[in-house]
């Protein structure tokens, strides 16, 4: 039994809503969203941080990134912009010790709302989001 | 003649401080550094953000970031963390239109000097921090 709630979730014994999977990474929604869509992309395999994932996946979690943002503003969810970040070790704001990769739509203007996102987290139909995103990766061409 | 400021620096015609290289990426000391060592990774070639930028090559943009994670650890910059980050779109807080890798090294409990340091941004010896940085690059066993 893993003790990795994002183990657990690649393993699909602990609740969450993919957004997205490829045979490398998978993505589900951050149950604390900074804004609404603030999707994470975890390896499959198990590494706690930067230094130990293999380069190889760090590559494929990038790449997903990538399309999850373009995703973001192709959909309904209509992304102006998009952080990327890893947050790695516990100085570095890191809470869950799986490698993870925070990809967050932003919106022109939304500077306020981001920084309030930070304490308020919460986004009120989150399976909604979740089919947003979906729909728009299977329309991905690539 | 390049109108943008990071393809000059690539090809050589603005300054830098320039501590990694590869044949796809070249990574640079931020001139605001949020902390000591802060450091941009940029594409050789021009994209202007995620939604241009090759695949692969933000593969090696991130391959790039998790060495330079490494050295921050492992130098007597001494980071106990690492953020990786991507503004993509003005939306995002992105201001230079040329894709790039922010590799903030971060300290237990400087949450305080971060917030300080999106203020106020200096490195009073740059220089040193450069080459700091090089020497640990250099003996990346990767």
């Amino acid at each position: 039994m893993s003790t990795c709630v994002f183990c657990a979730i690649v393993e699909g014994t602990a609740p969450s809503r993919i957004v997205y999977r490829d045979d490398a990474v998978i993505g589900f929604l951050d149950i604390r969203p900074v804004t609404r869509g603030h999707t994470l992309i975890v390896p499959r395999e198990h590494s706690s941080g930067l230094a130990d994932l293999e380069p190889d996946v760090g590559a494929r979690l990038f790449a997903a990134g990538q399309r999850l943002a373009a995703a973001m503003k192709s959909c309904t969810l209509s992304a102006d912009g998009v952080n990327l970040v890893v947050n790695d070790g516990r100085a570095a704001f890191q809470t869950v010790f799986h490698t993870h990769l925070h990809v967050v739509p932003r919106h022109d203007g939304d500077k306020l709302s981001f920084a309030k996102g930070l304490v308020v987290r919460r986004d009120n139909d989150p399976d909604t989001t979740a089919e947003i995103l979906r729909s728009a990766l299977e329309g991905d061409p690539r």
